[in-house]
């Protein structure tokens, strides 16, 4: 479809290996930065081609999921090999498409790269497996023990949606995409309509890995268009959902899961406000570095992080008064930046109007001027009623440069407060050694409201590693047992399935009385690398 | 309520440690055997009774969930103590009301106590933390790492709904009890109406262990009635549910869950027709036995196993139509037996009353007179067509003593036909040596149907270990990445949390850099016990 470019895109779905479309092309890239064609166009897929992506899947599934975790490792060193090969053009159009700058591209090429060599390490670890194993007891009264062994294998083909604010990390290639992935399950991706010229070279990228390392067509499958997402939750070859976005468009998909004859696992991070405490000894030492911290990081990338920190609590002082006035400068001082499209800067803009309209919320900081394409950082301040009552409008995600402050009375008010919060992907508390006797008790409360806890930092950095918790109670996601960064991941794709008296023939390697895998398995209660004994020579 | 016994029974709902009751009792507990009443009679619980015992559960929680490992797991050992110490009168109650032999009884409570100390155990050998440490990298470019820690915490209070068919193991204080229990998690358990005294008898032993070990009052809680399942599934303290029962129950309650404003887990155990392969080889050489064993296992406990295995499965062979033919001599010589309650008898007259009127099942076997609240063996055979055309009435669980027999033209038809099957909670192969060649594809085939794959074994005794998987693709469960037995039980009830750049004093002991419960952790992608260097000493 390209005029303007020597890049072969086709702007057609990617099914089972090939390339399809029917129909006329209607889906019609644009610049974040001024609203204008790219000179590309994609093709809306149909029903009968999200059906045929779906079916693709599902062949790929009956090779792929018995693919070694060896094998499926190279696979995903092979992608990130690939990502780590795009070139100049390639950040150009991600830079065109999101606005984005070009260094924090490259390095969100790092994080995704790195992140499918993350999960092939852990294949090669072999902790993947979860192996277990019960020794027979034929001996046992009243009754014998059969020979027991468990291990984990994949759910079914997966379908992956692509957050618009992270084109590469959250997206095609992303952490959802590598986690299905190395747990052995084919994928069918959603492109996002805010980057499909990004997702289209990130889809080739992948199906060049697929094809040096012989992987099975329909590993991995794309489809383009805004409503088809529906169509590809419900239908029945799809196992499980991950989806990154917004709490109104995961819902509606979580929703439509949950009713299907059979429902399936939707893992969706949707929404979070990320409160931040300050605690008094904190606030007195360092007053004026954490409100320069605090709006470094909540206009970061214009505010468009799951993990912005969008409340900002503290106890009433003149060192609490300080720190507003403090922030409203540098609110007030803050450049305006370009959104990563017309539709999120519609939504941040009718989110201030939401708050302007409040009676208990008062606006600070932050130009209301009209800038064209733009989006300015925006600083309001909170009755602390609003938060004792649960009020939803000051509980709701407003994505974009701004944030809301909470003077409370006092510790009782806090923890009142906090108390009522919704789930959240984050919770941060700015503290000095002699705020750690109050604290305590705050952390241990954030504790039961988020995924992560944080001492002394900023929510906006989410490394990518073992201990990683990127997930939390509703509405941060739709299930606070799973996470969308870090190898835990995974398990939202695994589930454990027991062989009870197999043959030795039939055992894979990871039950095998020899451990060819050499991996650490829970042989009757214990961690152990050792071989079985068969009771032949035992 | 007590009329004709010395046991103090009040029939009153179990709230935060106290019995109430409001109105008048209205739940009439039943023999077995004749359906004549008990002469004990309970109380309905009213709404306010069911939001009482929510709200007990999550005062407790904030008390419970902060209890170390080593104090949840003396309150479980307490737990099967006071089981382990119920006399015959306890007994005598069960047997009453479930119609189930003394022996079995005797050994599920042995079942019961044990899986409470399995618990235990599992809670002190620490692998309940999921301990992960990835240490910071504060010299790392272009960004330092900070230390971040993941543990496992408890979700919230569990709803648990038991089961008829193990008025102990799967009951008050059986499996999801003692899993969330150990979690962390405070219980509201709702009493099933076909075993009421037993069941008040049981949360009297409970009481006792909350007491001596000092728990708070509220950890668990039970209440009486059979319509209040939906108001405690709706109840937003309530955030996780254990369910074994019927499919059209489950599903109800997994709707209900689903459609909160914060959806909640749900892990229900439901439906599953547990297909048998016969393998020729296998047939050949002990089929006689094979008729005796199967008769023995479907029609064990009078059918009621949720492992039951509904649906025996060969090629067509003479060998394979005498096996059909010893099956039938045995089903016509197995004496009538008592069901758990009239219900349970409704239900499984009703389903062979649909399985008469199908034009492709045919009765095979068991007597069809009428015996008054007794069950009589019977055996269906179906065309091989209805397997193919995944023909939803045979793959529908009829709970009673009860098989279809189906046979197939060739390995290629039964791969098929074992395709169309739905989630199961097991599969059998029976397969001799020269089986295998075969017998590896259907293995294959059958480990992506079910939660556990039985090689020449019958899948209606559940071993309580490690290895164990009582779960599986739905209608089995609606969640196949969970299981209701064995210690992996525990994670459907726990979430991650991730602690950043936390105060060494606040951490919480799996995650303090001495390791002070000695815990094979995860630290920097490696397992060890042993304790972290502060970098001030490295």
């Amino acid at each position: 479809m390209s005029t303007h470019s020597t890049y072969a895109l086709s702007g057609k779905q990617f099914i089972g290996g090939q390339r399809i479309a029917s129909g006329d092309a209607e889906l019609i890239s644009l610049r974040a930065d001024n609203q204008q064609p790219t000179g590309y166009r994609f093709y809306q897929a149909s029903l009968t081609e999200v059906d045929a992506a779906a079916q693709a899947a599902a062949r790929a599934f009956n090779v792929y999921s018995q693919t070694s975790a060896e094998q499926r490792a190279d696979f995903l060193a092979a992608i990130a090999d690939e990502l780590d090969a795009l070139g100049d053009d390639f950040f150009a159009f991600a830079a065109q498409e999101t606005a984005l700058p070009l260094p924090r591209l490259t390095g969100e090429r790092g994080r995704t790269s790195g992140q499918m060599r993350l999960f092939a390490e852990l294949l090669r670890s072999g902790r993947v497996h979860g192996a277990k194993i019960d020794s027979a007891l034929p001996d046992r009264t009243p009754l014998p023990r059969p020979d027991l062994r468990q291990y984990r294998t994949a759910i079914g083909p997966v379908a992956v949606f692509g957050a618009s604010n992270f084109p590469l990390a959250f997206s095609t290639a992303g952490g959802d995409t590598a986690a299905a992935l190395a747990a052995g399950c084919p994928v069918v991706f959603k492109a996002h309509s805010g980057h499909m010229i990004t997702a289209e070279l990130t889809a080739l990228a992948i199906e060049r890995a697929v094809q040096k390392q012989q992987m099975p067509a329909g590993v991995f499958n794309m489809v383009f268009g805004g409503s088809i997402g529906a169509d590809l939750v419900q239908h029945p070859a799809i196992q499980a959902v991950g989806f990154t976005g917004s709490l109104q468009g995961g819902r509606a998909l979580f929703d439509l899961a949950m009713q299907r004859p059979q429902p399936i696992p939707v893992f969706a991070e949707m929404s979070s406000i990320n409160p931040v405490v300050v605690m008094p000894q904190a606030l007195a030492q360092r007053g004026e570095k954490i409100a320069q911290e605090l709006v470094s990081s909540f206009t970061l990338g214009c505010g468009q992080f799951c993990t912005k920190p969008g409340l900002i609590i503290g106890k009433r002082s003149a060192a609490f008064t300080q720190l507003i006035a403090d922030l409203q400068m540098r609110v007030n001082a803050s450049p305006p930046q370009t959104m990563l499209n017309a539709g999120t800067r519609d939504h941040y803009l009718s989110g201030l109007q939401a708050w302007d309209q409040h009676p208990q919320l008062h606006h600070l900081a932050g130009s209301r001027a009209e800038h064209a394409h733009l989006a300015v950082a925006q600083l309001y301040q909170a009755d602390c009623q609003l938060l004792l009552n649960a009020d939803p409008l000051l509980q709701q995600e407003v994505f974009g440069p701004v944030a809301i402050v909470v003077e409370v009375a006092d510790q009782q008010q806090l923890l009142a407060a906090l108390e009522n919060l919704q789930g959240q992907l984050t919770a941060t508390l700015l503290a000095d050694e002699e705020d750690l006797g109050e604290a305590s008790a705050l952390a241990q409360l954030l504790t039961r409201k988020a995924g992560r806890v944080l001492f002394n930092g900023y929510p906006t950095g989410v490394e990518v590693c073992e201990a990683m918790v990127h997930g939390g109670p509703y509405p941060a996601t739709s299930d606070s047992r799973g996470t969308s960064v870090g190898t835990l991941a995974i398990e939202r794709f695994l589930r454990p399935v027991c062989l009870q008296n197999y043959p030795a023939a039939l055992l894979p390697p990871a039950l095998q009385d020899s451990n060819p895998l050499n991996l650490l398995r829970l042989v009757n209660g214990e961690y152990t690398r050792a071989a079985l004994h068969s009771p032949a020579t035992h």
